[in-house]
């Protein structure tokens, strides 16, 4: 006798083994507070750039809000619950946009792709959430002599140098005004699903948000300071499967560098707040 | 202005920086014929298991077919033309069955499950196929005093060893007899897509199949013998996202081998005849 | 026309393109200073178990010291200026002991072997140091509700879990009085070079000495709790040549557990005090 | 009771828990055949230079030998037994010459320095054997389109390009004709071991040779081609224990290339023939 699916219960394929476990589904169909854990320290580097080139990466009903500022975000996470205790490690890059739906009108951070250096949560961030999430290797950064460097690579081809130095800490009056500021509705993702068979059509495609609100994040300690990026453009045979990702960035003209960073939280939450906008 | 999606390409999440290549879209729109790459080696082991147990497996519109056999096949891939000439290991787990539709009724291998060591062709084959694709950690096999030995593992828990031995090669007769054998219909899948926001809800369900035509797929040389397959019963805490699926296996009886092989192959396909049964 | 070696500069194989650098020689013959950095990460489980059964692991000139009371210690090094910058990670298990020489006597740990999951180090710290470094994989320490889990691998086979819990944070006050606590001599190790084609015989073999001081290294937070310690026994396939490392510790009487700890560290220094003890 | 070493048995370090398996020791003493395994495939470039430059290269009493030609040559190793079936990858440069000693006139391949992507045959090679063996990444070879790509990284800095092309597969009479051809004496090393506090002293130091005689190693297939060679230029960021090596090889000339070519084996020895050079 085939099995039915569980009502309630969140699946992914193998649908056939029960409910899937994952970020916002434990062993139990316990939940995951996120209270105290994960611990992610993060390093981002914003810069000035056109906002041309930016305008051509949103998708329709999508505007470039603002200033055509990019942010390069490196996060390394430990202690995640939903891992059973272990950690992996994020790199995204985003910028400032409106989404002008028939019903949902939001501002926020648009993130344009979120490498991973684990599959388990890329497959459930891009099938559950629509998170446009895919595969880099991201090592731990190389700290020296008051220089913070990050690296990603993709099977040996490293497209990324992220470097943050000069850095003075904050205050912890400095960081808590910090930890308060508004910074949008959320952020923005474009949701896209091909259908089988019928090659260039898709299954399902939609805009979601993960709301702002994180009351269980809290910022440790933060530094500011310089930074810089650089993306290496790739050929086709160095990165068969994302080439024009990275070429999109390394084509991106870098004005002026606005601000780099060094930020250690605690807490986060499962998203299971995340919606489609409509 | 926002992009629009070009006509008749392809595209994955992020859909932003143009049509997505993979196995069914180079660089310049072109197409990999799969001739004489990639180049594969195939370690299966089959077993004879309760009916009911497997039945219990099956979706809606699915029976199991014949006796209840179940393979389990680990394949090592090198010189695949859409990675650009690099390879990955993949390990399936596999028994005969039925899909009966409005329009299909087809009869061949149901894939409950396929491991791969790389995350990139773990969503192609998610979002564009309906494979249920995972991932582990597949290192090349040990081959020592006659013994083949297959080991899986997530994140440093060993789940699967998988051994073959007394091995005698089949003379090109019989491995061209075997070669022509009819497998049935195909492989089938049971594609599923979660709905953000409306969890425990699917954006989009169906079921697809790989027909079994692959006139490019070449048997060079194949060994049989006896071989063995142990799972290891996974606590939440060492797999997290998959302990029920390793757990399922290995509560599986086993009650004969039924068949060890080590197979040598070139060429295949793309998979873009892979389609949508109704 | 050869080159000669320069005189004062150390050297490794291979000497042929001039000076070797590593952790006590630099780029332009500078030293590290080890102030500030590494960071370190230690957990450490000790436990009593037979004098007799640590005897018998002593080289001659050395014999047991107080109480049979084995340390086990991983440590997850980061920010290691000779790496410029990298980490890496180590685990040791040593017992009290002292060595009685001609000229020396000098009572420490006795580090029984030191496994390392970076080759570079162990190079460099068997050859000019003496310590007995050999390779394992040493992932991240695993940290889910209260409990820290260290495992260790060879080649995908888990040879160790290291787990403590119930941990509760020393006061400044105990830190620093913990920091100041001496503990004897040193670190003793015995080095041993075998010679080419006079298989059994050796080059060299001598005790060496790492004295206690280490006026850089600052002891910056401490938790102390349970824990347990439990080695797998491995057979020849599995750790073809390390097993009987493990077997040993696996065939170790536990008999009771001393202690528990965590500890955070930064500074250290280049071991250019490891001396030849006599 | 301390323990005694037992006659007649090899050791290294840690020498505390009996004598140590390796190449040359099996787990009950036994050696390893090498017979039909392991089995490699070798991928060769070689390439004119200065000779002035390889003489700089060249410890006393060595001298240069007929053309100044380098090889560089990557091989991948599978089922080596004692290994307990494990693979491994290795990657050597070397180029012809002479040790002149008091007893002892050979001529043969000097090997500068051998990479290999495995610590424990590190270790053993260069303790037991003098082989200058260091760390570093080899992934599998990229074959596409006719072209096999051969990369070596260090913690992710890639330092060497290999490439061979229009491969054209000899006959067998060819390749047994090449198979019998003479190499002369052997492969010559210099070995080196720092002595412990007398930073820039050796504990000994001594040339050795692996004579060339390996009856049980049989060639199965051999292509030649063209081919290409590029080191890249690393800064002491880059490869902090190495960046000196590669920067010798990158500033070699390269006057001409001087055959290419992928070699199919097996069999081997177990070096137990190597031996010390008076």
């Amino acid at each position: 006798m085939p099995y039915h699916f569980q009502p309630g219960k969140m699946y992914r394929m193998p649908t056939h083994f029960g409910p899937r476990t994952g970020p916002r589904q434990g062993a139990d169909g316990r939940k995951f507070e996120n209270k105290d854990t994960p611990k992610t320290t993060t390093i981002a580097v914003s810069f000035l750039t056109n906002g041309d080139q930016l305008e051509a990466l949103l998708p329709e009903r999508f505007e470039l809000t603002g200033e055509p500022i990019v942010t390069v975000e490196a996060s390394y996470l430990t202690e995640i619950e939903w891992l059973a205790g272990r950690g992996y490690n994020i790199l995204g890059v985003s910028f400032p946009a409106t989404f002008h739906g028939k019903q949902d009108r939001v501002t926020g951070s648009f993130l344009t792709v979120l490498w991973e250096n684990l599959t388990d949560p890329i497959i459930t961030g891009r099938e559950e959430l629509g998170f446009a999430k895919v595969y880099c290797e991201l090592p731990e950064p190389v700290v020296l002599r008051g220089e913070t460097h990050v690296t990603a690579s993709w099977m040996g081809f490293k497209f990324l140098d992220v470097k943050v130095n000069n850095l003075r800490q904050l205050s912890a009056a400095e960081t808590e005004r910090l930890a308060l500021a508004q910074t949008g509705d959320g952020i923005l993702h474009y949701k896209y699903m091909p259908r089988t068979g019928e090659w260039g059509a898709a299954d399902m495609t939609y805009a979601t948000l993960t709301p702002a609100a994180t009351p269980h994040r809290v910022v440790k300690e933060r530094w500011v300071g310089d930074g810089s990026v650089q993306f290496h453009i790739a050929r086709w045979e160095d990165m068969p499967t994302q080439y024009n990702i990275v070429n999109t960035f390394y084509d991106l003209e870098i004005k002026e560098i606005r601000g780099a960073s060094v930020t250690k939280t605690v807490g986060g939450k499962d998203l299971s707040d995340q919606r489609i906008l409509r």
